[in-house]
């Protein structure tokens, strides 16, 4: 299977990012976390963009907050897939973060996920590989069945407790 | 290849979804188009998603405006990757139409454009397609390759033109 | 009397959700609780819906947050009035939640309260009910009886304690 | 019938305000339009609301922009439902409006619809009367087979016209 | 010398008013403070507007926050100047409140100060009054002369711990 | 009577604060008119401001787009009562200009009105100054009644015409 | 003199872009103009910012909208002062490249000016060329110098037409 | 080398500003400190904007919240680079502070950092002063390098605990 890159612009975005990280492994989606910033590492940056598809990469997912560059960053260095996680901690709960990385200009787009949607990141990740991907796209709709089924069971503890 | 297929809310929304279909057209990329609303057709909508996996498609495009449920309809009823284009045309230039597709709760991603951006739709729904086809890669290598020379040509013309 | 449903998006929203059963047990009104997402059990949010009038329901109420699709949904699969609680927790105190429960397009409304306004919702859920019930009007105009008595006794309070 | 009253802030909102009347007149609800202030006229608007139950209305649907004050003011006046319709013309294409309309304090719902949702606001207070009559539902359900068969029309017409 | 009232919308609202209350009897200037809704107690905040001028009000300072209509609603009914003071507690620390309190239609302003600004409110009525009382012209002259004091030593005390 | 100032920030701004001078005229009051730039002429601004009292003002009023320094500018030099007028050009329709005028620290209030609302600045000062003024109180008074006939006039066409 | 780069991310900026252009041909700056992107030309982007210094820069322009990540790779790609106009065109007139330029993390900072603040930028671009530069700081001072004379001749004029 | 002035308009924002005295004191740029209020202390704040380019400063950097017109005051008031910081504390985390202080109009800049971005501020007028000095110039790019370098060893770490 093609391994998906998880990319944060600063350490201090790993507490968010490690939900991604969780629900790749538990997909058992190969993947590997790196610390790479648009503005402070650019030719890293760039380089690893550049060579991701050849080292075997399939998806990559970029967190940053603020003037969040970094997935657009990674998208102008790379025609696979990226996806954009903005970041709370700018202003008004991460819309700053959120129009950096959405507001791509037309020819360069980031598959941009909801503000802090790390997890949700990781599952759009997993959906684009099951494109082709049989035994994975079996794992997302059990995943599915599985949240239908804890609200199966929040409304059969709502009846019980006479909520209803 | 696998279809993509794409959705508006509205016919009214055609003359923006346009630039999706021709970039797809111009990709080689097979398509249909197709008018189906969250909230005025919501049985037809949740069948073709449903569906849509075994019909032979590998991604999905919504459109849609305001309080823009569609992408977010469709993503909840497959596990095929769905694209959201936040259309202009509700309040502060899409802004509306933005969070209510890119703010997806967990577990239900949607893939998220700029807004209006149909012809980045078009472009992702390549580079997701391209994952697993060496052929399609190229062409947007090729594109890349193409807005680079626009560019360059652009300053050649500055430096003939005495501006530089 | 025709019966309110309450509905959630997520278990987490039940203690926001909680004010508008007080309010409805308060005013005698029957109601029944449920946890459905528009997103995460798409089929059985529409049964639902498209059920509730001939299964006694007057009004339903729908509460969600983020991107919230779930009082559209409802809107979407039934012509009974429904009363979206947009909820805090997305960005900017809710308004990703507000846009996205009010800004409906034409011809499905949702009768949208205040964000967090669960209250609000039960007692609109009421006067809805009350315009042809000559008792819970009744009610309603004692609730606002009691509402402006509080304001006085703030005042004569003020004024006996010489801040006036 | 119970009536619906259309109640606009000023003369100048009265081609919005048209597509309400419009609505109520082709479901053949009875209805009567006001121009009515919350700061020019403030009695008048006080006294139209508290005997507006009195008077036959079951609903009341106000139209303001700005510091969009008269829905509020309505709904302080009495218990029916009142339903808010926010108007472009302020800041931001109408949140103005759309947040003094809607963000009501607890005790005093307003039913708010989108901003310039005039038919919205006419349909939802069909709803509203449909609760308890059951030929206003036979009109409400026409309403929504219509919509869904010219959505089925336009998709006819794509597929003919090649574009699928 | 006139008075000046100061109205809350809510006795929740009291710990924000009070700098008010607390800078106009600094300045000596009589004043009275009262809970008055615009919602749940309009009749009689009509009343008081109505009557204040006759009452010896030459002022009136009114506090609320959301869908703030209290200002808009006294300015509505007196020619008095009314000051108006949004308050944080709704969305955007108070977005809400300023644009109900500003956004007033052309006949009928309100005088807004900053969100939760009231000590700035008891400064702009002094202000008012001070137009002709040579006394309280110059109270508010020494205020401005303390607050450049209080910057000057600031500024000496920065020169002393060595930090210029 | 005292006079009133209107300051706007450039003469691209004439257009706006016409309304304000037409107002005042209408209402008798003397004022004068000028062109002065809190950041092309900030000594003549404070010159100005810094006499405004002794040369027979009682209220300034000062209209400004984007990050509108005016009207705070001339409060921190003068304790009159200084109305701002944010002025639209700026981004989200005068947001910018709104929140530049009305957010003043503590200390330095200025009277801020609705966006481009010359008239209500102008009416504004014409209450202030009618504090004091029985004369100017009865033509505010009138204005008032004049509005409320205008809004009967419109009703009474609305019946005419059958609308109702 | 050191030189001034202007970068515009697209040729269709270059309408705006000239007003800086103009203006550092006033003040007799040499400079060249290029069309370079952030996200099509990232390569060529990054190697002018790295060798800008050496071959005679003293300070870069960019100009950008949407997700302007234009001044923030270039600011990333060399120590030169970093002067970012973000371009209206996309959410709420630029609000969203005003954004994207301005909330760099930190230590790589970008000097932003106004949305479209061309003319702006080139007077930055002067002032700090200037700081060492006594002559460019006199035509400075010339130009401020203008601007005032032009503010007393807009208020001579009005004097002269009696609107004073 | 010309020295460096930090204003800020309030002791209260002593704690954010200290960021940028450090790395000032870092980079061995002398700088002083002050506290001075566009609107509590105007002729001082204008005095010491006039004179500080003949006073030995090559920099003026101004701190200031809510409607901050601290360095659109100085800028006014000399020609040197002025750098604003928009503090949070105001409505949306700093938004009010951020379009008060870079909205400027045509003509007088202020070179805007990120909110709350004291030392980014420090950074910027250290690169202004390193256009013409090379050491300063060597000291930014020795910061740079350790930036990188610190990442780097980030990312070596995350390889060491088997993340990758």
């Amino acid at each position: 299977m093609k391994k998906v890159a998880v990319i944060m612009g600063s350490t201090s975005d790993s507490s968010v990012v490690q939900a991604a990280c969780d629900q790749l492994k538990e997909f058992g989606i190969p993947h590997t976390t790196h610390v790479l910033s648009a503005h402070r590492t650019p030719a890293a940056a760039a380089r690893f963009a550049q060579t991701a598809r050849d080292n075997g990469y399939g998806v990559i997912i970029c967190a940053a907050g603020m003037a969040a560059h970094l997935a657009g960053t990674f998208a102008g260095n790379t025609i696979l897939p990226v996806i954009g996680i903005p970041l709370k901690g700018g202003v008004m709960d991460g819309m700053d973060a959120l129009l950096a990385t959405v507001q791509m200009p037309s020819g360069i787009p980031v598959a941009t996920v909801a503000i802090n949607g790390a997890k949700n990141a990781a599952i759009l990740a997993a959906q684009i590989l099951a494109v082709e991907d049989q035994d994975l796209a079996k794992a997302l709709n059990a995943q599915r069945a599985e949240m239908a089924q804890n609200i199966d069971n929040a409304n059969a503890k709502l009846r019980m407790i006479g909520q209803q």
